[in-house]
């Protein structure tokens, strides 16, 4: 999930100072807009110690005309507090229809650090989880317009805060960032949890990556003008149907890098050494695939790629080394008419193998949140929130002792072409290149943005995505190779 | 929750030969319209042991041209079911659009049978209706029907069917009657628990009273045809939106009884007992607040019921028992401008007591499940999701151990009229009565349902209704102090 937040994003000074004005601007446009509404609009700014989110929430109440603007942080209880329900003091402050609310730690915080410091138990915090989730719905369906910004920094990034001691950087570090940095891996671990449940079509995250201030804070106005945007010019009966949530829309050329720009397309493997990886890695994988059956442990095996990556040729690596006995590939084409009479997670389901066996998809359940997202199949409200269907979906499967991985094999769009023209003039790969392939290839930077939400929204800790360097094939197969024999030691560990 | 299916509905032998062949022949042909529509009708038999639901699976296959219905017992766990996730079989037997498939023993069977024999933890039960919460969403949201029954009996039905002896009641005497009847209360609070927090807009559950085998299967027919012509009269647009649940209709007049009815009015308290009585519990209920207090514990009381009912008298002898400094009468009436601008809970959020003290709710938030609905203040689909809302709301008390005693003061409507007629001649009481008051007693029938949905919906083990018999305003007062005496001593313990 976060991995779509450290992949560098960042604005320039130059770039910030043009952007900067027309976000303002606008935002106040919206602000008068909406005080005519009868929507309230919450503002939830959670994230990383260090990621700088009271310095957001400064910007904001420099950008909003602040009459209409109050701030909450949520920080001590006070025993009027305490001696009353937990959600007393979230409903005592919530804005007014019309007016702006900025949650500054918010219903997240409490369970979150109570979880991350084992004060409550797992099933705890899911409880806790879904009252937010009932919360959120509830305010959502009676029209408000909920924005929720995740802020991002990787592990790197937040010890680097740490040790600044410049006075400025001083006087701004929380005093939670030394003893919270600790914890970083299990902060990051609970978090991702507590987005995943809460992530709903009516309240969906946005996750912000913060390390370039400038880029963090122009992100925060955008991501606010997009929703507001959606809800405001819907009208009011909006309030009780799914609210789209707005697609990230990054309209600053900078900031177009998306987590496949984090990929290193260079990693490559020399034939000789490739020979000797593919071989020892099949090796293991062929061992692997039959302890997995004597330990009646089954496995789902994810493959999606751009046109002309590889993905056929790596998954036939992968099938030449386990016993044919033991999976079954399912390639994804168009739906049957059986299928196309199901739910669209049906089809998937009907393949899910039996204890020992592993499942190779070959496309996916992820169709609906690339092409069917790109080329408009979904509308908006079903594509947004089938990522919460899909994670419920492979929860299912994880949570029954499942293995589940997931491969995005990727190649430069470079590459792609090279590939492209190849096929063209080789007669044994002629038919490999379809009129559909070049039409896709034009909505490149739409699909880059569906793979980045799709890892963003979907790559979890039990059920990871892997973004394969594909421009080598060679790398890329034993990439694969490598990760699947690593995931199948895990659940047989 | 039960309360509202043990109130003696039945249908005569005569009424029932010329209900059956109407509703046999609309369902017929809402059938036929299904066919030709992109929605599956999923039919949900669930239920107390012993309350006939095979009789009324077979009623449904007689019903239906059976070609296009399905059904599925999930009795037996396959080899191949239990090497997979839990819900591969319910996903594999799915029924396509425009078919129908009857569940009988469904995704709910396991998860309470489980918890009533202590298989599973509370969070355990909890965390397996949150996915089936999901499934159920999923599956609406891509345009199904699902309609959900509950066949509920009291446990001395339950007692009675056990005991039957007749050749053929053996016959259809389940294996599992003998067990499960062992364990009723246990069932009741765990089925009750299973109901609450599944009861969605997307798929609300309908409690059916199943002692009499006429009235059951017409009430499942009726019910059925409402939540069809529901979805299938608002056409495809709809699937996106909340699907509003079909109101009941109770068009045989033996039928309409409800758990008003099952309130006996003739009780009553002659003066001197009740001068007895009164101080008695009012002396009781002075000491309970102040251990109240000195404990740290609040509580939370809501009075409803019908214009001239006596609740404020009522309320009165509850609050001249307690110190003034101990609680506060909080009177719901028109909504303030601040209230207007914030979700309906808001304002009742607001004056939630602190440690130690009580508020008693003169009206509540109960006015969205009754006069908001009757008036068609709120749509339908915002009644209905408020069932859900009001339910978490109530658990976010009693989960902090505040005490929460719900009463609606029920008089009959004879009685009414003679209150009415007796305050306008009272110059002190003129003012009490008006022109809404009689319009109000218009809708009396709008409103007895209302009750009993709402009884139906959000009666529950930590914050149930009482249904008070006020026609006899002695008794109505010694009832409600002694409930409440009785509720505060529970909480102390």
């Amino acid at each position: 999930m976060f991995e779509a937040a450290e992949v560098g994003r960042s604005i320039g000074k130059a770039a910030f100072k043009d952007a900067e004005p027309e976000v303002h601007q606008r935002l106040l446009g919206l602000q008068q807009k909406l005080r005519g509404s009868n929507k309230a609009l919450i503002i939830i700014v959670s994230g990383v110690e260090g990621a700088g989110k009271g310095e957001v929430v400064d910007r904001l109440n420099r950008w909003f005309d602040t009459r209409d603007v109050q701030t909450f942080a949520y920080f001590d209880e006070s025993d009027e507090e305490r001696e009353r329900p937990r959600f007393w003091r979230f409903w005592r402050t919530m804005p007014a229809r019309g007016t702006i609310g900025v949650m500054f730690g918010s219903w997240y915080t409490r369970p979150i650090v109570d979880r991350v410091f084992e004060k409550i138990t797992a099933s705890g915090l899911d409880q806790e989880l879904q009252r937010i989730q009932d919360l959120e719905t509830t305010l959502a369906r009676d029209g408000n317009i909920i924005v929720k910004l995740w802020f991002h920094l990787s592990k790197r990034e937040q010890q680097k805060r740490l040790k600044q001691d410049t006075e400025i950087a001083k006087f701004k570090k929380s005093p939670l960032l030394k003893e919270y940095s600790k914890s970083y891996d299990r902060f990051a671990k609970v978090s991702e949890r507590a987005i995943r449940l809460t992530d709903t079509g009516l309240a969906p995250w946005h996750i912000v990556e913060a390390t370039d201030t400038r880029y963090r804070d122009i992100e925060t106005g955008r991501t606010l003008i997009a929703a507001l945007e959606a809800h405001l010019e819907a009208g009011d009966d909006r309030h009780d149907s799914e609210a789209p949530a707005p697609a990230i829309s990054l309209t600053d050329p900078s900031s177009k890098r998306t987590v496949l720009d984090a990929v290193d397309l260079t990693q490559a493997l020399a034939p000789k050494a490739y020979e000797k990886a593919l071989e020892k890695a099949q090796a293991r994988l062929h061992k692997l695939a039959w302890a997995m059956n004597r330990e009646k442990k089954n496995a789902v095996l994810v493959f999606e790629g751009w046109d002309a990556a590889g993905k056929g040729s790596a998954i036939r690596r992968v099938t030449s080394a386990i016993d044919a006995r033991l999976y079954r590939v399912i390639p994804i084409a168009a739906p049957t008419d059986e299928e196309k009479a199901h739910h669209y997670l049906w089809r998937f389901w009907r393949h899910v193998p039996r204890a020992g066996y592993m499942t190779m998809y070959d496309r996916s359940w992820y169709g609906r949140v690339l092409v069917e997202r790109v080329e408009g199949f979904a509308d908006e409200n079903e594509w947004l929130r089938s990522y919460q269907e899909i994670n419920n979906f492979e929860e299912h499967l994880t949570d029954h002792g499942i293995a589940v991985m997931k491969f995005w094999v990727h190649i430069s769009f470079e590459e792609q072409l090279a590939r492209f023209k190849a096929r063209q003039t080789d007669a044994t790969k002629q038919h490999k290149i379809t009129d559909e392939d070049w039409r896709n290839r034009e909505k490149w930077n739409d699909y880059k943005l569906a793979v980045n939400d799709m890892v963003a929204h979907t790559s979890t800790d039990s059920a990871p995505w892997t973004l394969v360097a594909g421009n080598d094939k060679n790398f890329a197969r034993v990439q694969i190779l490598e990760t699947v024999c690593e995931g199948l030691e895990s659940i047989l560990q």
